[in-house]
This record gives structure tokens, C-alpha cells and sequence, in this order.
């Protein structure tokens, strides 16, 4: 039942070999790579406005200039991540470079907080999509959290049934976004040029305006660069790419870059000549629609694909965190079983993994994740810092050809992701405080699993100087719960290995018991040593254990083994365990984590 | 940690033999046996005047033959327990009178409704005293269920510490609420009889009144009788009384019938001569404690000892329900683990099923589980009718000394108690429904119960006609996963049982990784057979199961036994098991309920 549910949710289990076919090629990746970074235009020229309306109307034209600069700096961002691609071509992004050149906390840092930054990706632009979906519908408004779930598990299931297979479905919407919003560019610039939009809306380039501070223009270029979260994915998840890999991703990269200004630029500029003011009800991207078409076919078209785009978002960190989880748990930070690949090849623990807590964070907030985009913000120019810094540090070490240009390309991003990261600790620190607690305690976590992990690894190795000791014989005690065929099955068994070191134990509760089946145990199996053990306390365990001791040291003088058979009867079906005392379970649990000593089961299965 | 916090609540654990100390004397077991039905004071008279008050407050005159018909058929429930007490020494009740007399169903309707009933007397009784708590102090009202739940976890840790203490500690609540309402009637009588109060404030007996009619009165009856539930809670836990334990019993019922009669019929004719109107914000008991004693200290103390009775009234459920659930899993109709007697004596596990279904109950209905009495009421009408016929059939097929007066009570209590069943079908279906799924959906499931314990019982039986191959030897299979300790330690075992049939299977992932594997194996263990099975799903189970079914097969030709051994190592802290992947548990757990194989662990404890 569950089996056959698996197969229609996520398909036929794949060969290894077919991994192959599982490799994206470069439209499908800058689909499912870039819709977090592309969906970001729909919010992130707004949050430029923002900062910048507090000082009034007529510093909007700001905007432009401060574009430039988040430009400059994008610029700078995927120059940089294309060297990191082909410096690292398999993966892991920020985590290994910064590893590699600022020592491993810089690295933990950088990967802790990124894979962090994928569940509150996944959070955010899922319930900023339903509340897209909601403002709509105003009906649903009360199933908000509920449409949520269920979009995060619909991306689920699409990420455990492969990678190719995400892509396939999910790439005309993102396209039909781009497409959507390069018709809204085209039309509105269109316009302008033809002289259809009065210049009076806006104030020109340069005017004075009173009141403007470095610090509030420094905020609004922080507030801006929220539109490139999600760059950074494609440097994490190379190994999707088909071969050669790296050179697939530096292009799609480039694509997505050279898309991105398009995008961004266009809005800014539009908002400034059609001079949109942000408003708390309607978006500036459908204020510009709206002046741009008024209400018809085209302007719905717009706020279907945003809506759209803003939750498929979500499948970026889908992408991108499984993978960056891999280079973590190769290194032995985090649990192994992130590097299992699932039935489609896909590393589907991670994914799970991602779902589940993005799940709870959406209930944990009630589908409200607004509060946390500032954390998720900084989450990400952490790791831009670190992940540029440490570049400088591999072109200073290597001095490669050319190495001047590339270091001057990397300090400038590394300082322009600084000051947004400092910006956004200064403006929204009542937001961002969090992560202080959160990740000392996620590095303090992974170190402690490395060192476990280590440890095992210790423990476990062969040692050809200490050799074992060959075992002498065993002894073997069988448990008795009274006289059945489940315990003639196990006594079968037990005279099969050492015929004469037999001792069955029975527990009684009561005096007059113990004699009775003293007598019968006699009639029944007069060769097998019966030890009855009086329980006062009317446990099993305890009486049992102690005989157990006292055995086994007896035996490990003589280099004896103890071994303990345990008859078990298993029911035919799933419910009739409620029905019977699983003591056979308790003492083999209890034992085995306990004590020293081999626990044999004998199943009997019933037939009816 | 955990045992040392069972110890403080729960207490030393005792001896077997210490079970004669947890006997109660009459007045401790009075007290918490009849809490039930003495706190249905508290309500019963209520019941009937909210009947009467339906056709106006002229026909409350009819209060005092209705209370007259309650009284009788208290009587005759009481003699009829009390019947039933000496013919059924061993407790059980309802249940044992019904099955022994009217047959194996008659009896589970009878057990299984009561079994239902007290888990909704706990759930009701405790929602019906935190009312009473939180209309004192409104404060506390948003905190209802979370009290609720607290006093039935209280109560619980009560009745696992064991009988007596329970007993020793509700005795002074019950005492003092039996003392409160004894002031209050003579009081009340008192003043009466001093002439204190004026006669007007009520309409003489016999007044025509307009609107009467049978059903009515049969109506206010029945409602009324709902102050009698909890009276066969003594006939159920006779096993907890001191020697002479029926003698006993017998006395303390009668005790409880007495005090019942005269709380009750005082109250009725203080209510009647008072002229007291039913009310939604004051019950009838605090309307009478206000006109006899003003709002002075003797009104909160009854007031207080109300609501603490109606709480404790809860504890008659954890009396009876543990020693009927033995009753029925005696005879195999509930799970065997109903008659094991916990560390201080009691039926914990009854105890503890208890707990959760009626704490389930009180979430489920967020405290407001009036609801439930009437459901409640006719759980235990259906009972009393059972076991009355039973008794009446008992006494026309035994006929011994003096039976006909025998006949006679019970024949009064079957009748009595049908009519009050059948009015609670006529006027309150709308909440009896659920009985009639819930109870024949019991009934079948302990038929299930039974017939899969007896189709055990038939399969485990030894029979001497078959016997049992001895087995010629072992094939033992070793899953390995590397070349480590654990691997080397189970190997070494493995030797220790059949040297020459040792296989040790290794799944890899890559053919690479396999020949390599070969390799190193074939120097470190050059006289241990390897197989090598290629997993292209990358699953351990689906070869490893393939491979032992094949040798399976062959070993099975030549009567051998295949073994499993599983090298498992043990982690030393909890926490650490998330760390490794569990394959060693997942292996043996399919192996044992899927195939008829011997799985044996071989445990290595890590010392860090």
C-alpha cells in the first residue's frame, strides 16, 4: 500500500547508471536555478522606495543611482561566482571556498548559514506567494496556511521525483515570467519614448533634496540588494549540470545575471518615470502594470506569473540545499544519510529534511514570514563576504595568470557585500539578532558531529597489533515464558549449536508456580537445564539480568561466549502486537544496550 | 533520571507479597468508592426540577413523589448489589452477573458499557468541578482544560502510588462534603421547624396543575435517577476490600445507600419547601445554602466541598475501571496487559488507558463535556437492567432458600431500571446516539480479541503427535559493511558456532568499489567466504533478501538452519543513534517479520 502510494507520488526507482540522465541542460538549470533570484525583482525595487519615501516623494529619483550600485555590485557578484565555479567545479559553493581559504569556521560559517538561508527561502516565498494568491481570493484567506503546506509538499514531491523532471514542469513559468515582464519593460519604455507619459510625474536626476543622509541612502542600497539573494545557488548545485559541467553553469550564470539587470533596471526605471509610490495595498510592480496597461488581459497576466514565480522560488534552495548538505556531511559535519540518494537519484533526505522545518516555520508563523526576510537577507550576504574574501585570499596565496584583474573583481564584491551586511545589522538589528544565537550553536553542532564521527572512526578501525582472541564455546540461555512450541522451536535451535551448555530460565511471580512448572518442565525436556528465578518485584528484566551477570563472568573466564536466544512469536498481522506483552522486545533492547552479550531471536511465525 | 522521577511520584516499588497492606478498611473504601454517587447530589435533584420547571413552578410539588420513586429504586438497586456482592464474591459486576446469567453478549454490553461510562465519568466529573472552580475565579477560565487535565494527572499519580494512600488522602474531601451538606439540612429543617420560614414560598403538595402529563413525569424521573450512577462501583472492586472482603463490601454499600437516601431527600424537600427555581448561573445546592445561611463562611464551605467532590467523584472511575478491565482480559476480551499489576500493586496499565482516553476527552470537547451525561447516564442504566435480569434469572434457575423475595427486588430493580433506560432513548436520543455505534463496534472488537488469543493458544500448543526435526546445522550469513572491529568481532562469534559455513556478504553500490572490496578482503580474512552482490537501486534489503532466500532454499534440503548475525555497534550516548545510518536495525527487523530466519546481533559498544 505505502509502496505502491510511493510509485504514483514520485515514480519508478532509477538505476545508478541512469544518473546521467538525471543532468540538466543549460534552459531547464537557469529555470530552476534563477526563479529565486529572478522573483526577487518583484520586491526588490520596492524596498528601495521604501527606505526612500520616508524622506519624501521627491528624493525617488535616488533610485537611480542607487540601482547603479546594486548593479555594480551584481556585476561584481557573478564575475566572482563565475571564477568560484571554475576554481571549485564540483560545488559547494561558499562552504568549500571559504573552507578552503579562511580555514573551517570560516567555511561553517558560510554553509551553516546558507543552508539555514535555503528553509527560510523556501518559507518565504511560499507564503508570499499565497498571499499573493489570497489577496486575490480573499475567500481563502483562512486556509493560508493550509494552501502553503500544500504548495511546499507539491514542490516536494517534485524535487523527489528528480531533478530533470522539476525542471521540466517548472520552467514555463518561470519563462512566462521573464517574458511577462520584458513585455511590461517593452511597452512602458515604448511609451515613454513616444512621448504617451508626462515627464511632470517624476522629478529630475540631481534635484536637492532636503533631509537626504549617507546613512538612509546606504539603508536603501541594503534594502535593494535584497533582489540578489538566490545568486549564489548555481555555484552550489554544478554537479546537476551536464557535462562539462562547469562550463554549462558559468553560462547559465551569465544568462541569469545579464537577465536580472535587465529586469531590475527596467522596473527601477519605469517606477522613477511613471513615478509610482510604494503603497501598503498594491505592489509597485502592479502599480506599473497598471499604469502601463490599465486592468486588462495583460496587467492579470503580470500578477499571475509574479504570484506564480514568487512561489517557485522556493525550489532554488530545493536545488541548491541538498547538495550544499552533501559537502557538509562528506566532511562529516552533519549526519551521513545526506549523502544517500534517494529511489530518483535525487538526494531526497535533504529534501526532506528542507520541507519538513520550512513546514514549521510556516506554522510556526502562521504563514505571516515577513519578519524574516531581513534574517534571511543577511543569511545570505554572510556567506557573499566570506565566499569573495576568501578568493582574494586564493588569488593572493596562487598569483595565477591575470590574477590582478580577478583580485580587484573580488574585492569589490567583497566589499560591497560587507557594507550591506553591516547595513543590514545597524538598520534591522531588532530583526537579525537571531542569527547570533543560531549559528554559534549550528557550528558548535557541527563540530561536535565531526568529532563524534571521528571518533567512531577511531574506535572501529583495525588495529593489526591488537589481535582478538579466539572465542573457546558459548553458553546459551533461553528465556522460558512457559512450555509452547515457540520455546520447542528456540531449544531446537540452541541443542543445534552447544548441546550440553542449555540453560533455560523461567520467571515466575509465585512460589506455588514455580514447582508446578519445575514438574512439567521435567517431563518435557528432562536434558535441558531448568534455573527458575523468583521476581518479588514482579519485573522480568532485573531478576534476568542479574542471572545474566553472574553467568557471563563465570563464562569470560573461560573466554566463553553468552549468548541469549530469545523466542519470538510474530503475529500475522500488524495490530495483534498491541495484543501480546512484548517483554521479547524490552529484554533484547534492555540487553543488547546494556550489557555485553549476543542476542539471538528465534522467530515462530504464527500462520493464522 | 527517568526512574528517579517515577520514584518520587509513584513511590518505592512493592513486593508481591506486600498486596494484603494495599487492602482498604470500610470508611477509607467508602470514601472512594462512593464519591460518584454521593457528588450526584450535587446535580440529581437539579435535573428533576429543570423537568418540572418546564410546565411551572406549581408543579414542583411533584418533586416529592418523583424523589420517593428515585428512592425506591435506590433501595432497590442497593439490595440488589448487595445480592450480587455475595453471589459474586470476586467482583466484576455488572459484567460477571450479566455473563454468568444472560450470556457471553448480554455481559459485554454490560462490561462494555461500563467501561466506556467510566472513562466519561473522569472526563465529565473532573470538567464539572473545574467549572465549579472557575466560576469562583474567572481569571482561570481561559485555563480550563489545561486544570482539568492537571487534576486528572493528580488523580492518576494518586492511584499509582496505590490504594490505600489514594483512599487516605480523598477520604477527609468526601467526609467533609458529606459533613457540609448534613449542616445544611438540619439546618435547613431546622429552620423549618421553628417556623423561620414562610409557607407561601411553595405550593402544598397535591395542587392541580394544568400541562402534567406521564411522560413528563417519567421525563423528571429519569433525569432525576442520574443521581444513582455510581452505586454499582462497590460491586465491581470488592477485591480491593479487607477480609472478609464480600462482608465488607456489603456494609459499605449499604452505608452508601443510606447516606445517599438521606442527602438526597433532603435536599429535594429544602429545595420544595424553599421554593427554590432552577437557574443557569446558580445550581439548586448553592440557592439553598444562600436562603438558609446568607452568603456567610458556612456558603463557601459547602460551596467548596461541592466542587471538590465533584473532582474526586473521578476516583470511583479509577477504582473500578482497572479491576473490571482484569475481569474482561481474564477472559481474553482486552489486551492481556489489563491484569499486570504495577510497581505499587495496582492495574497501572488499566490506570493509565484511563488517564488518556478521558484526558482525550476532555481536549476533544475543550471542558465543556456536559454533553455527556446523558450518554453517561444511560452507560450505566443499561447495566443495572442487565444485571438485574441476570440476578432474576439466576434466582428462578437456582431457587434457593428464601428466593422468591430475592426475585422480588430484582424483579422491582430490572423494571425500574429498564423504564429509566428506555425514557433516556425517548427524550434525549439526540445525545445517546453514539452508544449504539460505539458499543456493537466494542462488542466486536472483543470478539476479535478473543478469537485471535485462542487462535494463538491453539498454535502454540505443544502436541505430542508432531515432533519437531532436531537440526543437522548452520549456515551463517554475516552482512558486512566495511572491514572494521564490529565486522571482526561478529566474524569471530561466527567461528565460534560453525567455522566452515561462515558467508559474508557485502551489497556495493559501484563496480569499482566491489572489486577493491574483494581485495582487501581476501588478505584480511582469507579463510571467511566472500559474496559480493551489486546493488543498482542503491538498496541493501532487496539483494541481501534475494541471496538468503537462495541459501534458504539449499539449507533447508539438507534440514540446516540459516542464521543471520548482525554486527551492530552501540553508540554510548542517545543522541548519536540519529548519527548512523540505522541499516542493522532495518535489516533485522524485515528478516524476522518477513522470513523464517535466526537473526542474531552481535553488539560492539563504543567506550566514547
Amino acid at each position: 500500500m505505502v509502496s505502491l502510494l510511493k510509485k504514483i507520488l514520485i515514480g519508478r526507482p532509477l538505476k545508478s547508471n541512469e544518473l546521467g540522465e538525471q543532468k540538466l541542460i543549460k534552459t531547464k538549470a537557469l529555470a530552476i536555478l534563477s526563479s529565486d533570484a529572478l522573483s526577487s525583482v518583484a520586491y526588490g525595487p520596492e524596498q528601495i522606495l521604501i527606505v526612500l519615501v520616508t524622506i519624501g516623494a521627491a528624493a525617488f529619483w535616488y533610485s537611480i543611482p542607487i540601482a547603479i550600485g546594486v548593479l555594480i555590485l551584481l556585476t561584481a557578484l557573478i564575475l566572482s561566482y563565475k571564477q568560484i565555479i571554475f576554481a571549485y567545479p564540483h560545488g559547494g559553493g561558499a562552504y568549500v571556498v571559504s573552507k578552503s581559504n579562511l580555514g573551517i569556521n570560516a567555511g561553517l560559517i558560510a554553509g551553516g548559514s546558507l543552508l539555514v538561508d535555503y528553509i527560510l527561502t523556501v518559507a518565504v516565498s511560499v507564503s508570499a506567494g499565497t498571499d499573493a494568491i489570497t489577496s486575490a481570493f480573499p475567500a481563502l484567506h483562512s486556509y493560508k496556511v493550509l494552501i502553503a503546506i500544500v504548495f511546499v509538499l507539491f514542490i516536494t514531491i517534485l524535487n523527489l521525483r528528480g531533478v530533470t523532471e522539476s525542471a521540466s514542469i517548472l520552467a514555463y513559468p518561470v519563462y512566462l515570467f521573464v517574458l511577462a515582464i520584458f513585455i511590461l519593460i517593452g511597452v512602458g519604455v515604448f511609451r515613454i519614448a513616444t512621448g504617451g507619459v508626462s515627464p511632470d510625474l517624476h522629478t529630475p536626476v540631481g534635484t536637492p533634496v532636503a533631509g537626504v543622509s549617507l546613512f538612509i541612502l546606504l539603508r536603501a542600497f541594503a534594502s535593494g540588494s535584497s533582489a540578489l539573494t538566490g545568486v549564489e545557488a548555481i555555484s552550489n548545485a554544478i554537479p546537476n549540470f551536464k557535462d562539462p559541467a562547469p562550463n554549462n553553469a558559468a553560462k547559465t550564470l551569465m544568462a541569469m545575471g545579464g537577465l536580472l539587470a535587465i529586469l531590475f533596471s527596467g522596473i527601477i526605471y519605469l517606477a522613477y518615470y511613471y513615478g509610482i509610490s510604494p503603497s501598503e495595498k498594491v505592489t509597485v510592480v502592479s502599480q506599473i502594470a497598471e499604469s502601463v496597461f490599465g486592468r486588462n488581459f495583460m496587467y492579470f497576466f503580470i500578477q499571475g506569473t509574479t504570484a506564480l514565480i514568487l512561489i517557485l522560488a522556493a525550489n532554488t534552495g530545493y536545488s541548491a540545499f541538498p547538495l550544499l548538505a552533501v559537502n557538509l556531511a562528506k566532511d562529516k559535519f552533519i549526519p551521513r544519510m545526506f549523502t544517500v540518494r534517494g529511489d530518483r537519484l535525487g538526494y531526497s533526505n535533504g529534501i526532506i529534511f528542507l520541507a519538513t522545518f520550512s513546514i514549521i516555520l510556516i506554522i510556526a508563523f502562521e504563514g505571516r514570514t515577513e519578519h524574516l526576510i531581513p534574517l534571511y537577507a543577511v543569511g545570505v550576504f554572510l556567506p557573499f563576504t566570506l565566499s569573495q574574501s576568501g578568493m582574494m585570499v586564493k588569488w593572493i596565496r596562487e598569483k595565477p595568470e591575470g590574477w590582478v584583474i580577478k583580485l580587484v573583481i573580488n574585492t569589490t564584491g567583497a566589499a560591497i557585500s560587507f557594507i550591506v551586511t553591516i547595513m543590514f545589522f545597524l538598520t534591522k538589528f531588532a530583526h537579525i539578532w537571531p542569527i547570533l544565537v543560531f549559528l554559534p550553536f549550528i557550528i558548535y553542532l557541527f563540530h561536535r558531529i565531526k568529532k563524534h564521527y571521528d571518533s567512531v572512526g577511531e574506535q572501529l578501525r583495525i588495529s593489526p597489533a591488537e589481535s582478538i582472541l579466539p572465542i573457546e564455546g558459548n553458553v546459551i540461555i533461553v528465556p522460558v515464558a512457559g512450555i509452547t512450541k515457540v520455546v520447542e522451536n528456540s531449544l531446537n535451535y540452541a541443542k543445534s549449536l552447544s548441546p550440553d551448555q542449555i540453560i533455560a530460565v523461567y520467571v515466575s511471580f509465585e512460589r506455588e508456580d514455580e514447582k508446578k512448572f519445575e514438574e512439567k518442565w521435567n517431563k518435557w525436556q528432562p536434558d535441558v537445564r531448568l534455573v527458575t528465578l523468583q521476581s518479588y518485584y514482579r519485573s522480568i528484566i532485573t531478576p534476568l539480568t542479574k542471572f545474566i551477570d553472574i553467568v557471563e563472568h563465570k563464562a569470560s573466564e573461560a573466554n566463553y561466549q553468552v549468548t541469549v536466544i530469545i523466542p519470538q512469536f510474530i503475529p500475522k498481522k500488524g495490530w495483534h502486537h498491541i495484543l501480546h506483552n512484548q517483554s521479547s522486545l524490552l529484554i533484547r533492547s534492555y540487553l543488547l544496550f546494556r550489557r555485553d552479550i549476543i542476542i539471538t531471536t528465534v522467530p515462530f511465525h504464527l500462520k493464522k
